[in-house]
């Protein structure tokens, strides 16, 4: 194949993959509604960020920069347009943010020109990911993320120690970003950073996930709900735990907040994951809870179980065993785009309803916290059928 | 079905499968063709190897002596065919060495009549693997393994800490091993010892990994290069290391030479493999650099990230997420046929040309260790296609 029959071939083949239909799975739980495809993989990024498309510096038309995954994602529906801000990792295993949009939210996903530049403060990021995006009523869109360095306290031949902490930017045309303090929190590292969209008490609001190691996250762990007054330098002085890890359940390791919460009439509808350690590594799965219209700190239902695992291929992954989401929208009729990303390595949807949510959170069964009460559980609602 | 029907059933299914010729992938990545069907699995042994087929003794025709694995090969061209010497792994969980030949190097490879019998020194090894093989101009085709005893330091109850060592062997059939001493190293355990081709200041050169522990590399890791003056006795008193492992790399917590380097008018291509860790255990992709000339202990180029990683099915096996190389072959017209296995389990190909790895070397970005600086070459990158 000479070098233009491959670049069309190539393009040919690309065109085709972003260009595909998605489609519902057939019969629902009638809680939300998978699709049949990833709606992003690294197959989607750009050809241009890839290929050196000149054929004098580039003669065997190869990938330059090969793309590993496209995953956890920020959300939000922006000027009529379905908007993703994706972590994206290449094979050098560095991660970065790239906007990319949608028509409809399902699919036709295409990255815009280039990854997100991400402004640098004095102590520059190793890894950035798992922006979480906030329209805040103050007017800015916040993106939220995870910020890692090296851990400087590492003995010399550790090249592991890590130390994570919340980065902060924010923008209003997701071009240019203005980048803010780190989060300074009092409570060890720091992952899964949210910022609620409103003033509490005329403050921001953040959901932290404090932890005592970069990967562990010792006796801390659990969602805690922080104020701090300004933005521009956070600072969280107290971050009482508002959702905590509970042996002998799907959060039984740690947990953290996905998305920003989003409002109903009945309460603020939360996203989060829950890990559990399984002798194959970690399993992530998502679970909700709502918390109060006025108090979003305080948890008024909490359905028991998760609300999403890994099925099928999306199984089987960079890390396996693995669901996350970092992001979904609401939009004007109710409908929700949930996106979550499959074993760090694909972004998939699966769309739902404020009404089915509520619904959700409300009538499942709370978790017992021991078999012989789910036992009960299953048989009151056998009991309950057989009176019909 | 009959005992003879049986038979006839097994001898068909598996001349079938040893004789399915291979597909290259569609559109490749422009740096090497994978190939659809693995090379080599447990289904290729000979049904020699495994079945009795006295009716008198197995009447029910059962697999007398189950095979487990097919997986990470030494290889070489010898008289015209392409061999390799394959980690064969049986239902016990030993693995051995078997030599397998195909016309190609990419389909209708048949093991030979026999495994491999290495002979025992002293302290009998109790599992071997990862043969490397190096025709050294010497004469000698020489083989270097990783031999595994139990620790006799273990306390009473640890069945599991064990002592990792380089097995030396050399032959000039393939069939007939002469058995020469272990790798003297005052480094600590080793695996993936590699003999470079050449002599090195009249001196054999070993390319080693020098660990702390049996499977944790602790503050070593990293490959040494070591010099020995009698390879029958081999001892290297000195192993600087040629390229370490680095914080947030695809080689963070280990990594180890591939099969021995290919030399070219432009330096030596080497072919390593990376470990990180992530939630759900470690993860092994293959790098390359290249190194010096005269001086392979100098590294010249070395292009940032991976360049294979699990895909698709290579995903999934005995132990997942693993890609691993200890041999390929560069043929007479410049192809060279990389053999790799997938998640400890089977033997793939990918083919590729010596002008293909030099530019890959030469032109792929360099890792910068940070996300500004990857999203700095894709965008640098981008502009180049823009201004075509």
């Amino acid at each position: 194949m000479t070098f233009k029959e491959r670049l069309s071939q190539l393009r040919q083949n690309h065109d085709a993959l972003l260009s595909r239909k998605n489609e519902p799975e057939e019969l629902s739980n009638g809680i939300y509604t998978r699709y049949k495809f990833p709606v992003l993989t690294a197959a989607h990024t750009p050809l241009e960020w890839r290929y050196d498309f000149n054929e004098q510096t580039n003669p065997f038309l190869m990938e330059r920069i090969m793309m590993n995954a496209v995953f956890n994602a920020g959300a939000i529906k922006w000027q009529g347009k379905y908007l993703v801000v994706a972590r994206v990792e290449g094979a050098d295993r560095k991660s970065f943010f790239a906007v990319a949009e949608s028509p409809n939210g399902i699919d036709n996903f295409r990255f815009w020109e280039k990854p997100i530049v991400i402004p640098q403060l004095a102590a520059p990021d190793t890894n950035v990911y798992d922006m979480r995006l906030t329209a805040h009523e103050d007017g800015w869109i916040y993106g939220i993320f995870c910020t890692e360095r090296k851990d400087p306290a590492a003995e010399p031949g550790d090249t592991m120690s890590a130390v994570a902490n919340a980065g902060i930017v924010r923008t209003k045309d997701f071009v240019n970003w203005e980048r803010l303090d780190d989060l300074v929190s009092h409570s060890g590292q720091q992952r899964n950073v949210v910022l609620h969209p409103k003033f509490i008490n005329g403050k921001y609001a953040l959901y932290t996930r404090p932890q005592d190691g970069f990967i562990s996250v010792g006796s801390g762990g659990g969602i805690g709900f922080g104020l701090c007054d300004d933005i521009t330098h956070a600072e969280v002085f107290d971050e009482p735990i508002i959702d905590n890890k509970i042996y002998h359940t799907i959060k039984e390791v740690k947990n953290g907040m996905g998305p920003a919460p989003i409002e109903t009439p009945e309460g603020w509808l939360c996203l989060a994951h829950g890990v559990r350690n399984t002798a194959a590594g970690l399993r992530y799965v998502l679970y909700m809870f709502m918390t109060d219209k006025d108090d979003p700190s305080k948890v008024i239902y909490a359905p028991g179980g998760y609300f999403i695992a890994p099925k099928m291929s999306e199984r089987v992954g960079d890390v396996s065993n693995v669901v996350f989401s970092n992001g979904w929208i609401k939009d004007d009729d109710g409908t929700i785009y949930i996106y979550y990303a499959a074993s760090d390595t694909r972004l998939h949807v699966a769309t739902t309803t404020v009404a089915q949510l509520i619904d959700y959170c409300k009538n499942t069964p709370a978790d017992g916290f021991r078999s012989d009460l789910s036992v009960k559980a299953i048989c009151d609602l056998v009991d309950r059928n057989k009176s019909l």
